[in-house]
């Protein structure tokens, strides 16, 4: 089984209270990636500028991903500029450059097109929606956006739902696009809207998880040293879905440990800049954190 | 096995989104008690004044309190007012009236003297050790205490903390007798201070249960109508405490079931106001909330 990610591939340059990075490798494409290589193929649907360096090219390469849909475009990459202060739950966005991202039209490949499994990282809904209708057949469609989109296209948003069967948010774009402050409100609305599943992230409280049929909670896995939480919401998403992939079966216990997985990586995430925990990490090594998770709340012993 | 539980007895007044009540029983032994009787014996030690409603009284009797160290005297009862709006996370404070509470030497009776369980729910420090002293070899301690206390009396309450078991903070008192953001950190701080065990409770988020053994995260059970959260965090303690009073051992399997008992009971008292909902319940209304909190996020189905 594999996955298309359509999102962004990007230069980010972070000042957090353990320090500063100026141009990794980052966006919210890649972040998936990295955690969803490790159960599954992933086919990587960006664009970046011709300054964008060779290296990382390599380095995605190097990682196992299909990049036959990474589209190199004259202009600069994408660049995201933010900081992070006290305990490291908000970032301060202080400057954003779209670049090539501003004339991105998605293609992907004949082989690609057949895929059934897409994840729709954050970017503008148009684009997501322009990708979608590409895809012949999707069986499972997740979605990530931001509060940027929720504000801004609303309305494209929400015609984007109901063609949806996981939306993930994180709890402050569920409040902002539902206009419910109670979350399990929230994803009833945002199931209203069309999401077969809807998935809050909240941060350092861990995970909402809501259907129909069932609602999920787990707590995030306990992180004493927080040194760069960019992308740990990507990088979630990327566990979770890459684990559904790889089970190839929608159920109530697939989904949990699917949620698992994902806060399991998110935890990896945050433990150093940008991609250096998540790009080293081995399925074992997910695998031993999961044990370790599992014992921090499994009442069966 | 029993349990002594030192702390207010008062009236409160309280608005919230759902409506206005004056004058409500209350306070924070009042709402531990009403969770810890559902597992095991509880005796009251507080102090109310000459104006508290006799059919007060009655109904703690009622429900199965021992009102033995319950002092009756001449002055006010003490009184809360407060309000909540938005999401309900956080009480604005609108008065405090101290009456009976500013002059208390809680004493308890010989055979009380003897039980080797004890809860100090919030109140002075001072009288939090007072009342300590007069134990006969104690051997399950809690503690909770709140920001007043940790600005004003903090040498008080961190001498206090070397004699305590089982330390039960919210997320921001945690912070700030700890001056660690990060929960993990400040829970360590705190159990450098001479606490076995430290309890943070984050409201809609769950709570975090740390020792030099295991650290535990559980999230909340998802309420979707909270109508008034007075005294959710004593409920907690009182299903936390009763219930592993009633098993008798600590270990890990007994602290995460009494800390899901907690959080079940924590879910009733939000339902409606003051204790209205929890002094309905029956302790098969606990088991069966278990089962659904469980099935909200155990792996092993």
């Amino acid at each position: 089984m594999s996955i298309v990610v359509l999102g962004t591939v990007a230069l980010d340059s972070v000042k957090t209270p353990f320090g500063r990075r100026k141009d990794l490798l980052g966006g919210s494409a890649a972040h998936f990636s990295m955690a969803a290589r490790l159960f599954t193929t992933v086919n990587l649907v960006a664009i970046v500028g011709k300054d964008f360096p060779a290296k990382h090219i390599a380095f995605l390469r190097s990682k196992g991903l299909n990049l036959a849909s990474l589209v190199i475009d004259k202009g600069k990459t994408f660049r995201w500029e933010g900081e992070y202060s006290g305990d490291l739950n908000t970032a301060l966005t202080l400057n954003t450059e779209l670049g090539v991202l501003s004339v991105f039209k998605p293609s992907v490949s004949e082989e690609q097109r057949r895929i059934k499994n897409i994840f729709l990282a954050n970017v503008d809904p148009d684009i997501q929606a322009h990708l979608l209708s590409k895809m012949r057949g999707p069986e499972l469609v997740g979605l990530d956006s931001m509060n940027y989109w929720i504000h801004h296209k609303r309305k494209e948003l929400i015609r984007l739902l109901k063609h949806i069967d996981i939306y993930v948010a994180n709890d402050q774009e569920a409040r902002a696009l539902s206009g419910q402050s109670n979350l399990i409100k929230a994803a009833k609305a945002l199931r209203g809207y069309g999401a077969r599943m809807v998935l809050i992230k909240k941060g350092e409280h861990g995970v909402l998880f809501y259907s129909d049929r069932f609602i999920f909670s787990l707590p995030a896995y306990p992180v004493e040293e927080v040194i760069d939480p960019t992308g740990a919401g990507d990088t979630f998403a990327g566990g979770f879905m890459g684990y559904l992939v790889k089970t190839g079966r929608i159920n109530s216990l697939n989904l949990k440990k699917a949620l698992g997985f994902g806060t399991v990586a998110a935890s990896f995430n945050v433990e150093d800049f940008g991609l250096n925990r998540t790009s080293k990490l081995k399925p074992r090594d997910l695998q031993r954190r999961m044990v370790k998770f599992r014992e921090c709340f499994n009442f069966n012993l």
